[in-house]
């Protein structure tokens, strides 16, 4: 089944231990369909400036990913600059330019919209929530968010959350999102707020699946499951790991015939595997390089890395 | 196979988010020996001061602890103040008393000199290096440290390296120890110090095993595996988390026939359970209460909170 997705296609300029780069193809939007591509037909919802053109449209085209939905406009693209030098878990921002994204106004192409799943990456809790509205039928809905919405446009976020199936944050998100410092209360506390699952991002230590299950004629109970991390010889670049973790897991979500237990378990696996591969290279570049193959032969990996028997 | 254990056995008072306690009966060599007691016959060498009285003994008796290396001497038992108010994560130090333990001369019974493995809990180097020696028959030696011998006591720490199979210690440990903030590369570069496996505790992240092997006629290869922590709905004190990891994981492995790498991957999970459960209530209280069966159930949630199929 199809994704479509609406977040940021943009330019990093970035700092890590290992180097730095300039204004690279990015944003969340564009690792999220990169790594969902392996696994799903992915649809963008976007707006870029004059800066994207068909080097950057190619990138796309290759994983056959479908670009109708992102907007061309006159001005520049969305730009990030941040460093990881100080702290690889977690960038330091330098610089923040919105650009063609302040006036964005997500415009769904009709041939998107017999999309089955529906991801919202991070950006304006306002525009997830029109998005979310304007494609009522979908069957799985996911989303990211991050601390500025969670800080200072709460009640905007409250309302997204109300229409999301999976939200997926990391610790410190979901720890401030719920006003807790333990996780297990904090996912409680969110999937109250209306997803029944959350996904908690750990960074190198993985990521934790909260999940209310309800069997029949039985209390709602939060059940968890856990999915490593691959211990990295050298992390080149932790941008966009995060969102390649939710293309991975989402894709492979989108690619079964059921979202049965074990598919879920399978996800995380596969969210893992995609955000490893994203910390190899500097910005999109391992992702665009791997293959299917690869990706299985990293998932039996992880397999091994936990696995008892 | 029986352990023996030198470390601290000491008095606790505590504060946590959860409550605090005073004076309680504490020390790694404690924790260590109730974690470990359920796998395994288990011998401790200590000293304690007057204030250690047939109550505390009987903690250790109600578990078949061997306690005839535990030398009695004037004064005072070693005590540790510290608070968990600011991070559960990891304690803040407020009082820390030597006392008895200042003039530690560790005394190995002839009883215990059978032993095939053998544990250095948290003391200083030079203590943890003369028992090794003494005990030259064991058949695996593991061994823990902390920020305070890395720093200021280095040149004896790292002849104790020399002289273990396994050392266990927390991120930070690691990484202050190797010089080296990636934790692959942190883990060869201890390796390279002398143990051919290094467990990093993450807390409640879990731990990672990082274990040398050489298959026949190849090259050395560093081989890891992932334990994860039990998502805890309340934290009560973590005191001894580490220390119950430690006791588990080396008591599975001596109740092994062999140490083979699926014995391994279980001990890794049991380290894990036995740290759970020293969070769940104040002290060594829950340690206390626990039965094999418990454990065992509780080794099954671990397998369901990571296994895929």
């Amino acid at each position: 089944m199809s994704i479509t997705v609406v977040g940021s296609v943009a330019y990093d300029s970035v700092e890590t231990p290992a180097g730095r780069y300039e204004r690279k193809l990015a944003g969340a939007a564009t690792y999220f369909s990169l790594a969902a591509s392996f696994f799903t037909d992915v649809r963008v919802i976007a707006v870029v400036g004059e800066d994207f053109g068909p080097e950057q449209e190619a990138v796309f085209k290759a994983r056959n990913i479908d670009t109708r939905g992102i907007e061309h406009t006159a001005g520049k693209s969305f730009f990030w600059e941040g460093s990881y030098l100080e702290n690889l878990n977690e960038a330091e921002t330098r610089n923040t330019e919105l650009n063609v994204f302040a006036s964005f106004e997500p415009k769904i192409p009709d041939a998107y919209r017999d999309s089955d799943f529906l991801f919202l990456a991070n950006i304006d809790p306002v525009l997830q929530r029109r998005v979310r509205e304007a494609m009522p039928g979908v069957k799985l809905v996911a989303g990211d968010t991050m601390n500025y919405w969670i800080k200072d446009h709460r009640p905007a976020l409250l309302e997204v959350l109300k229409g999301l199936d999976i939200l997926l944050i990391n610790d410190t998100e979901a720890r401030m999102l719920a006003g807790n410092n333990n996780l297990v209360q904090a996912a409680r506390a969110v999937i109250a707020l209306g997803p029944h699952s959350l996904v908690v991002k750990h960074g190198e230590y993985g990521a934790t699946l909260f999940h209310e299950s309800t069997p029949k004629g039985k209390k709602a109970e939060l059940r968890t499951f856990k999915a490593p991390a691959l211990p990295l010889q050298e992390v080149i670049d932790p941008t966009g790991a995060g969102d390649s973790f939710a293309g991975g897991f989402f894709g492979y979500l989108a690619s079964q015939p059921e979202q049965t237990p074990t598919a879920w378990r399978h996800a995380m696996f596969y969210g893992s595997v995609m955000g490893s591969y994203a910390c190899e290279r500097f910005g999109t570049e391992r992702l665009q390089q791997i293959s299917r193959p690869e990706i299985d032969a990293r998932f039996n990996v992880f397999r091994e890395l936990t696995h008892l028997d």
